[in-house]
Formats: structure tokens, sequence, C-alpha cells
């Protein structure tokens, strides 16, 4: 019953317009993206993946994943022959080196394409979202012998990819990881213990796995500069790239979860398993960062997909159902009731909805720009200026995109009634799976502090001045223009509530550094309204210069949606900004003065 | 796993020194309710729910209900067994009229006792919770002889009860029911329809079902000035009140739902079921009104009774759970990490759960007190007061304790990181239960429109006014004692916010209605960050006067830490106040322009 259409008009408009691919077509790889080839990517990959994957859905959600007793693990009904499509179509490939079998297309291309997938089952598209991580590790710290053996085939699709970090006693600080890795004297090293909730650490879909483990070598220090990352496959590879025996490692069980059922999250026993340092002994950590960095905003982009799909739900719903009628006097005398759309507090359910999945995709694709403009940008200046801006915004993208993500699946709900409650109509499983986006590769809390903690004082906060720099720059140059002059101008006021935030933060943070902590995540969701603001004036400003030039691609209702939505966004979400700034002011004083054992008042 | 401890020591707080109930001794019923007994019935009853109830939380999660081919359904394991000591030991009796075997206590203690239940058991505590709302029409429309016939069985718990509105096509809108109810010729009437999400409507707890049903008479018109409650008995009763033969009404299924498993959510088939009229015919709206004023504080209670349990863990996992050092530098430089305690963010989690689960314990119960005083306040000048302060939170209740609940509930999720989204730690099932709350008994949409639509204007806005009356007069009085002067200074400025956003909707709402509905909620929320902040201020006040007096009852650390929590309060939740103030101040245009075919951007 639950329905989805890739919005592909308005990741093209954000793509043009927002992005500014044509601009960027001196960078590798970007001449080859023309408006053409991104169409096709797009409307076919859209298609497969509401004809292939969207249907499996609620399948995988009822169905989950079956642990045997030999450790196997079976995915859902139909898992396995998508899987096998989608290997086939080549759709895991789209941006990966061409060196390895890729197509090498713009990460910012392949982006919008990952958004689509997980809109139609985040749980099936979290097997190859799991592989790119391991990929983009093994691409930047693999040794060439590496790299031949396993990119192959784990860029092509056929084998799969995990990344193991948590331990039952380590979550976050993963200077308490205890799986040791004992040198074999071949090179090769004897990797023992448990990891937990790894996202298809088993399953049915690929004839092997490749998992990304940390552990320890002997006498490391206890902290998080004493890990190493190691690469063990699942069955051992010879060196002409035929499977040999199974390795030591096994699915000891699989977790009942909230959501995702579709995904088998692991518990991975590794019993003196084979593996292979990846990069150097204890320098795993930056190394998992490469990971982490790919998966956070791949994690931003779960919040958007699935709160996409439940948005377009809901504006189905809110168009069909019948109930009440109109403040404004009955809008269909003819009918018994009118539709739930015209009720106020349902279009602005609707409206927080497009508002910020709209806002959410331009924030995501940009952010997309700047992985491929770090990489690929012609001067060292511009390759900079994207590390800074996609180092700083790739807490944001995660935290905000979640958080909101989480917010809009919940809202969209809401506007179901009972049914929504129900299993019938799929909207509580967009709930369920949401809610996992805010929780793993770094909670959300984390994600703050790495944003306040890290992202902002480094390099003497060249950063997050960049940042201030072109939102100041922006709003400016459109406050002249009438269609965007409100817009510029709350926008400008929230600029001014985040920089007083930031301002508070180094006037405060240096004499008791929980005042930071306590206003960071309040701080992030700040930084997130500025951010999406941008995107929206970004928008707003090409809709009102398309619509002068009489554009005919996207069409004038589209252009007027857009204006129309960016001053929702403007009028009914912007003022949060004010009462963010203040709770930050607030500082750490009550939040911590209490002593633990007060906290229960029985 | 999970644990929890009823807030006794909370409760009797805000009994004493917000609701005052020493202060309405002179109220029916209120002179036997000494500390003492009131202590009895929070210990006495908090040890019930905890020992007997809590334990099949989980369980009745995990088992859910299941319905049988012949229509019949049992509930999971140890309900019934449960719910034979709930009845034996009285517990549902507390505050019901003694000329039906109640114990005729303040109901304001009752609901007291009721967070407690639904704390330990939310699916479980529907079961009684649902009999209460029939039990409330009865008394009030039921005649003397169905009185007589029902209540004293429904009373003791030996008898189950359902409110049955819903029908496929008709929820909030009652307006569009389809129900029939011929005249028998005998003076009862004939029942046919399907009714839809029946709570407890078929289960194995008890002999006897009493449903009260809305259906239609003939000739009735179409609106919701049409309708009709009737009494519909599973088992018919003779007059000697034996039971009889089986009535026309069986469960067609029961809904597979997002949570509250344990509890029977059902269609209801009626078939020709033999019912009678309660009240007058085509009076049905006001008696259903009765059971559902007392169900929608019954929700909010939920929001606040789940928030509690989900709190009280995630403050136990924070104690408990080694992650990190604080910023400051270690605290137990012993320990290889420090407790997740020492973190800021998740302070700031706690405090919040905090903040707003006591702050809802005392608007609840506040509320519950009107609720007595409406019917039991000596003078006609009370009683109406107490009505309209009632009539006007009880939306403010039911909507933002259930919006605020389903977010500390989530919050606390959050601080278990990935070990919150598996159903091991019982953290997830929390979310799930508290979810529902926010949708039924009236979407909280459906509260908002209530209180702006309905509450706002009633009796020429007597009822506001008397509540901006009773915030501005405590916060003059308290702005002098220093421990309270910044508390009450925020709410009087949170006051302010109110007061202008009432007055915008006075010069707004008649030009147009949408200019109301639009800001609806955001309205609603921000009354009740007045409410609660009120309640705030109540709780600061007594707790610097009972510090001042050397107190031994509660203890300084008690009273400390609400001094400290209510400054959390004041600087970290009141100024979203501004915020919405300033999205109500938006107006309408935005959020209706939009034509409904420009939602979908594909």
């Amino acid at each position: 019953m639950p329905q989805y259409t890739p919005p592909v008009r308005d990741t093209r408009f954000v793509l043009e317009h927002v992005v500014g691919l044509n601009a960027h077509a001196n960078v590798r790889g970007f001449a080859a993206a023309t408006p053409d080839t991104v169409d096709a990517v797009l409307e076919e990959g859209g298609r497969f993946v509401a004809e292939v994957l969207f249907p499996l859905n609620q399948v995988g959600d009822q169905h989950g994943c079956t642990r045997h007793d030999d450790g196997s693990v079976t995915t859902p009904p139909g898992f396995k022959e998508a899987y096998r499509q989608f290997v086939e179509s080549g759709w895991g490939t789209l941006s990966a080196p061409e060196a390895f079998g890729g197509q090498e297309m713009p990460h910012v291309v392949s982006t919008a394409f990952q958004e689509y997938m997980i809109s139609a089952n985040m749980a099936f598209a979290m097997y190859p979202g799991l592989a790119h991580g391991a990929i983009a590790a093994l691409v930047v710290k693999g040794s060439p012998e590496q790299q031949a053996k396993y990119l192959p085939k784990m860029v092509s699709g056929e084998w799969g990819g995990t990344m193991n970090l948590t331990e039952p006693q380590c979550g976050t600080d993963l200077g308490l990881i205890r799986t040791r890795a004992e040198p074999n004297g071949d090179g090769s090293y004897s990797i023992t213990g448990t990891k937990i909730f790894i996202s298809a650490g088993e399953h049915d879909l690929t004839d092997n796995i490749i998992h990304l483990v940390l552990a320890k070598t002997p006498g490391a220090p206890e902290s998080s500069k004493g890990i190493s990352l190691f690469v063990v496959p699942k069955v051992m590879v010879g060196d002409d790239g035929t499977l040999g025996t199974r390795n030591a490692v096994s699915c000891g069980s699989i977790e009942h979860k909230m959501g995702i059922h579709g995904n088998s999250t692991c518990v991975m026993n590794y019993d003196g398993a084979t593996g292979w340092l990846v990069g150097e002994e204890m320098k795993g950590l930056a190394a998992m960062f490469i990971m982490m960095n790919a998966a956070r905003l791949g994690v931003g982009l779960q919040g958007l997909g699935v709160a996409e799909t439940a948005y377009q739900n809901a504006v189905h719903y809110a168009r069909d159902r019948r109930q009440g009628r109109a403040l404004t006097g009955p809008a269909e005398p003819n009918e018994k009731a009118d539709t739930l759309f015209v009720h106020p507090d349902v279009r602005r359910m609707l409206m927080e909805g497009k508002a910020w999945t709209e806002g959410l995709r331009a924030l995501c694709l940009w952010g997309a720009l700047q992985v491929d403009l770090e990489h690929k940008a012609e001067t060292e200046e511009d390759r900079q200026m994207a590390a800074d801006l996609i180092g700083l915004l790739t807490p944001v993208i995660k935290g905000v995109g979640t958080d909101k993500g989480y917010e809009i699946a919940t809202t969209a709900q809401q506007v179901y009634g009972g049914h929504g409650y129900i299993q019938e109509w799929g909207m509580e499983q967009y709930v369920r799976d949401a809610r996992i986006a805010q929780i793993y590769e770094g909670t959300n809390g984390v994600q703050a502090m790495d944003l306040v903690g890290r992202k902002l004082a480094q390099n003497g906060g060249r950063a997050v001045q960049a940042f201030f720099r072109i939102v100041a720059e922006e709003t400016a140059a459109a406050k002249g223009d009438a269609a965007t002059a409100d817009l510029a101008g709350r926008l400008e006021k929230s600029l001014g509530e985040l920089q007083a935030a930031t301002m508070w933060f180094m006037a405060n943070g240096m004499k008791n550094p929980d005042n930071v902590g306590a206003g960071a995540v309040s701080y992030m969701h700040l930084m997130g309204l500025v951010a999406t603001g941008l995107m929206w004036l970004r928008m707003a400003t090409a809709a009102s210069r398309l619509k002068a030039d009489g554009d005919a691609r996207f069409g004038p209702a589209f252009l007027d949606a857009k204006l129309v939505t960016a001053r929702f966004f403007a009028e009914r979400v912007l003022p949060e900004a004010g009462a963010l700034r203040r709770k930050i002011e607030g500082g750490a004083e009550a939040v911590m003065a209490l002593p633990p054992e007060m906290f229960l008042a029985a």
C-alpha cells in the first residue's frame, strides 16, 4: 500500500542550481556528468529502486533475517534476487575508481542515487552501504596487493564488506577495545575477540564478506592510539582470486531490533581468524575515520531518505482521506467531508516535511560535492576549502539529518492518525527504521561533540569562519531581490545567533569545557538551521531567477513551490535559532549541578 | 533487566506542596485523604505495580495478544493472574463512588496511583483504564437501572468496559459514523456496524465486557449531532445480575501495532447486538465527551508514565556504563573509563527527562485536583473556576504530556546508544508504547484545535484569563525571593509570549480562521511551557521555603534537587517560548499557499 516515487525533478534542480554541477566541469570526472547522463542515472536508478527494492521494504521488516544453527544467515525473501539484479546493473559502482572497475562518476551523483535506494529500502541499502565504507578505507589505506585482491569484487558488489568497531564494553570509547591481533610470523595476524552490532556481518547475498576489524597488537597502549585496522575475509582468497577455506570468523547471533529488520545485525566471533594489517600498526584510528566519515554522511542521508518516503505517503493519505471540514467552510460541499488537506495543522505537518526533506537533500548533495572537491578540485586552495567545509558539516549532516529524519517520519505517521500506528499502512516502520540513524556511527551527541570539540577549533577556526563568510556573502547578495529579501534577512539574523553562540563558547569554554559540552547538541542544530537555511536561500534565488527567465525545464508551478516552501522555512523553522542560542548560553551549571544520586526522586 | 521504582517521595511533595491536599480538606472526600492514608496508597499501590505488573511489561510486548478462531482473545502470559490480584486488592476502586462500591478517595490520589500503574505496564493499565472511561459516562448519564446493573461489577473490576467510537471511514469526524441502532420496540436497540481500534475490546481478563457504543438511530442527521450512545454488554445480564447468553458482538481481528502489544486492539463487529440508550437520543456526543475528557487526561498521564520509566532506566544506565572521560579530566582515574554520567550532553538529556517528568507530574496532579473541585468544591464559584481550568488544560495535558512523553522516551533510549535500539534492554518498547498516546483519544493536532478553536473563546475567554491571572500573580509573588526570582522573571516573559500569541489569534483569526489553525500546535506547546513553568515555580517556591524551615520530611538534598531542576527548566526549556510565538505569528499564508499537487516534487 505504501508508495514511493524518486523525486527526480527536485534532485535535478539541486544538482544544477545549488550544487552547480556545470560550474565544476573542470573537476575530474565532472565533465562526463552531463545533464543527460545525470538524468539517465536518476531516471533509471530511480526506476530500479522503486520497482525492485521498494516492494521488498515491508517484506524485509516483517520477515527479518534468520540465523541458522551453522551460523549462516538468510536475508528476507526476495533480497537475494534483488541484490543479484543490483550487482548486474552496476548501480553500486557509480562513483568507485575506474582502476577497480568503477564508473568514477562524481560522488555527488552517486549520493543522489543512494538517497533513492535508502528511500526505497533502507535495510537493503545498508548491505552495499557498509561495503562502500570498507572500500573507501582500502582505497586509501590498503596495500596494492590488498587492493588488487579485494577491491574489484567489492566494487562490483560480488563481495560484501563490513566495519567491525563495537564490542560489548566498547562503543564510542575505542580505547576500550579488547580484540587482539597476534602476529603469525608470516605477515598475517591471528584475530581473536567479539564484535557486536555488526551491520551486514553475515548474510547470503554474496560469496564472500570482507571484514575490516579494529584490534590491538601485542604491547599496544590502552587508548585509542593503540588500535590497528585489519582486513579479515570471511572466506580466504587465493593469490589468483579463487575462494579457499572459511576463515575463523562467524556470526554468533543476530540482534532483535526496533527496526531495520531486513539488515542482519550480528554478533561476530573472531576465533583466531586470519587477518592482515591495513595501513600502519597503531594507526587504525585514522584508517577507521576514513570509513567513518563516509559512513556518517551516508547515515545523514538515511535520515533524509526515510523521511522522504514517509513524507510522500503522508501527502497521499492527506489527499485521499476525508475527515472534517475546512475552517473556512466546506471545500467540497458535495462530499460528506473534506480531505485532510484542508486542515491547517495537517498542512503545517506536510510543509515541515517538505521544507526539511528538500532542504536536507540540498545540504546532503552540497556536502557530497565537497567530498568530490576535497579530492579532485584543481587547486590546493579549493581542495582545502572543500575539506574544511565537509569536515565541519559532516557531524551536522549526520546529526541534524537524522534528528530531523526521525521527526519527519514521526510527523508523517501522525498525519495518518490511528492508521499510522498499525503495521498495515507501513508508516510505523519508517519511524522504527529512522530511529537507528540517530544512534549508530556515533550517536548524535557524539556528532555534536565532534563539531564543537574538534571541528570548530581546527586550524584556528578556519572552517567555521569560511562557512560564516559564505552565509554572510550570500545573504547580503540576496537581500536586494524582493523574492528572497525576507528569507535573507532572517537567515542573516540566524547566522548572528550562531556567531554569538560561537563567541560564547570561546569566552566560556576555556574556564570550563563543560560549558561547551552542555550546549553541543543545541549548537549542532543551530548550525543545521543556518546551513539548511543557506540551501533554501540558494533554491529560492535560483527559483526566482529561473522564473524571471521563463524557465520551462522545471516549470512555473515547481518554482513557485520552491518560493513558498522557502518562505515557510523562513517563517516557521528559522525562529528556532534564537531559542537554541539562549539554551546554549544557559551554560553548564544547571546541567551539571545535580549529584548522580539525586536524579531519581523516589 | 529494566527497573522501575515508583517516585513516591516526589508524588508526596507534589500532593502536599503543589496540589495542596491539606488546603482542600473541606472538599468532600479530602479530609479522609490524610498524609498517612495517601502515603499508604502510594507505598502499597507502588509496591503492587512494581512487583506484579512491571515484570509483565516486556512479556506483554513480546507475546502480545492472540485472537482465536472463535473470536476469543488471550492476553499475554501472566496478565490474567495479575488482573485477578488487581481486582482483589481493590486498586481499581480508589476514587469510584461509594454508592457503586468505590472508596471515593480524591481523584487526585487515584491519578497518582494511575501514573505508577502506567509506568509499570502501560498496556495492562489500559484494561482498567478504558473501563474507567465507561464508568464515568454511566455514572453521569446512565439510568438508575443501568447504573445498578453494570456499575458495581465494573467498579470492582470484575467486568471490563470499552469505548467504541472509531469506524474505518470515521476517526475524528464523528458525523461520519455508520453504525446503526434500530429500536426493537421493547426499549432496547439492535446495533449493527463495525468499530475499529477498540482497545481492550475483547480479552480473557473478565467474565463480561460492557461496551459503550456510538451509533445512529433511524432518521438521525448526518452530522455529529445525530449520534447516540448505547450500552452493549458482551454477555447479557439478567435483572438479578446473572450472566446470560452472548450478545451479537464479537472481535473480528486484532491489529498488529507498533507498540502496546499487551493490549488487545480489536475490530469489533456488531451484528444486531442488543443495546440500550445511555442518556437521551442524539445527545451521544455530550455523553461521549464525559468518557473522552477523562480518557484524555488519562492519556496525558500515559505520556508521563512511560517517560518516567524510560528516564529512570537511562539514569541507571548512565551511572553504570563506562565510556570516555570527563571533559574536565578523568573523574575516576583508577577505572579504564568514566561513567556516561560525566558527559555534559548525557546530563543534559537526563535533566530534560527530570525537568519534564517532574513538571508533568505536578501538572497532571494539579489537573486531577481540578476534576475533584469541579464536582466537589463548596462554592459554585470554585466549581466553575475548576471546570474552566481543567477544560482549558485537558488538551494541553494530553497534547504536551504525550509529545513530551515520546520525546523523553526517545531521549532516554538515546542515552543507551546502540543498546537502546535492541529489544534486550527494553528501551525501544517505551518509545513504541509512548507513540500511541500522541495519536489516540484525538490526535495532538485535534487537541490543539480543541484548545484554540473551542476552549480559548468559551465564555468570553474566562478560562484563559483566569489562567493568565494565576500565572501573573504567582510570578509577581515569587520575584521577591532570590531562590525563585530568575525563574519567575523568565516565566513572566513566557507568559508575555503566550499572551501576545493569544492577542495575535484574536486579531487575525476573524479574518481567516486558518491563521489560528496553522499556529494551534505551537500555541498548545507554548501554553504547556507556561503551565509546566508554573508548576516548577510552585515546586521551587515550596522547596525554598521548606529548606529555610529545616524540613526533614523531604530532606535538603531533595529540596536542592528541586531548585536545580527548576533552574534547568528556566534556562534550558523556557527559551522555546519565544520561538513558538514567532512561529504562530508566521500565520497561515505560507502554510496554506501550496496547491495539493505541488507537495510532491517528483
